[in-house]
């Protein structure tokens, strides 16, 4: 994995432990709702995964949106069908979600190179 | 149709017609990108609009969630689908998207009918 | 009760109703999750309700300032307290938050009114 | 004046005079800001206005667009020059700004409509 | 004091100054009445700061959301007090609040361990 | 160029690139009018770089704050102008936009040396 995306999942899987540790039980279902409400459903789960990117880029916030571009990439999603979904977003949420959408951008490229390195380091 | 969805489309269409009649060329071009980006490309119709449905519901913008209501139960969705995308998009916008989704459920509700009643009157 | 409170306690019953017989599982949960957090815990009920008014207030989302403020009321708090809370609001909100100001002062003189009617009914 | 106009200007004063009355501290001091921040200082009294255009119109707040419409409308701007800022804020805060540049343009028709019923009247 | 709570705390004084200093009459009277709407009044200090703290949470203000996690830590606020806070913020401004609520924990955390270092320090 | 300003300006430019290579049509389309809504029309280019300012300071935007921080520099604005126009903004978004006036603050400082620094290597 590249180190940006490395980073990235530890910084976040260390402070939800520390967060879930802490037992509020609102946050705690809330955190369980988040994992749920992306199952498969009467939508399917890549569609699910789509939505939270496009909702988490008008919102403009880049953990949401990296967090969905990683489960997007697993889900086997090509580039320029999510680049079509970050253009409608752009679209939605306007100039402003630009920059938002550069580091969304540099992301997929980590994501890319992480993989092409897997699959060197596992030969 | 229902008053409330005959209103909703009249208001729209002339008021579009009042703006694009200026010819202030940003605009122009801005309502021309809303059109072609929900055009069939990467991911198909159905996906981009629902897209567009929950882009608009984390937005909390009530016009935009009722024009995407209305293009999305015509391109055959059920209302399971669509408020299974709207569960998500609740659950990423959180509880202020609450009053947002019960004006949805109503113009659903009012979509519905509408199209029982066109289909009793073409009968 | 006024008739603005009535009619805004109506619909809001109304379309809770629509949306939670939908059995939709994510939606019903934060439903859920809206009447516990609220609950007393490390925090009394009087100091969490004005956190929801004031998260509502900073949002700019009327419905959720109207209901926030029918619980203030219920939970006896002066009109100066409201009042101060939302000039914090206000102030972290910025002027696009006088609107929701201006219509949170009709609807709070509303409940007053109810509940000086009510007494008098009552007598 | 139209009554759309008028209705909207007799209910922002009837109820910042109900907000004003309540001697809140930090809200009196707000509303004196509000008028004092768009006099003339280094950039002049138009240019001012028409920076609080568009920043209510991207934070997508229709009483703000109206008023500031109403100021900019009585501090001579041409329409085009209007729309052009309009256009701006559609571009920069994206496509869902369009249903608020729908209403910002029926209040501007409103505004002329009753300036030229205005000068009828005086002649 | 933690590395990062002084260097917050420093990049923040800094910049406040060279703003200050530049004797701009509006910003100087925001950051006054920034100072005054915490003060006591007919709500006491705390159930302010707190106030100030969840209206921060649900505008995903980071900087804003530590200022007050600082202002909180001072007051003696419970660390599961200003969780239970964050939980309603979290609830009403939806999933796209959590990264924020990870660097919130984090800067509590610093809080936490600047305080007891500095209590060892002391003796 | 100050160090900050270069680097801001490397890696925006970097990504756009990457980004216009991919050429998807809307996102293309959308850059295209970032570039013509800000050029000679109705308004001037100068009025338009502040409205461009103020709609990203109000937003919260703190990449688009430098870009038009950038461009209004180049136009010749004076500093008391451009921060009359972030006082407009701060009064309007409210004290949520004070962290952002910082690092706009700091931003519009290293211009200011890079541009003392360029004058001292040109003679």
């Amino acid at each position: 994995m590249s180190a940006a995306v490395e980073e990235f999942n530890a910084y976040r899987e260390k402070m939800n432990s520390r967060i879930l540790e802490d037992n509020n039980k609102i946050i705690k279902r809330i955190f369980n709702l988040d994992t749920n409400a992306y199952m498969k459903g009467a939508l399917d789960v890549k569609t699910k995964e789509l939505l939270g990117l496009v909702a988490s880029a008008v919102l403009r916030c880049d953990d949401c949106v990296k967090y969905h571009l990683e489960t997007c990439y697993k889900e086997g999603f090509l580039k320029e069908e999510v680049v079509e979904a970050l253009s409608i977003a752009t679209l939605i949420g306007g100039t402003i979600v630009i920059p938002h959408l550069r580091r969304a951008y540099e992301f997929w490229d980590e994501l890319e190179q992480s993989s092409s390195k897997d699959t060197v380091l596992k030969e």
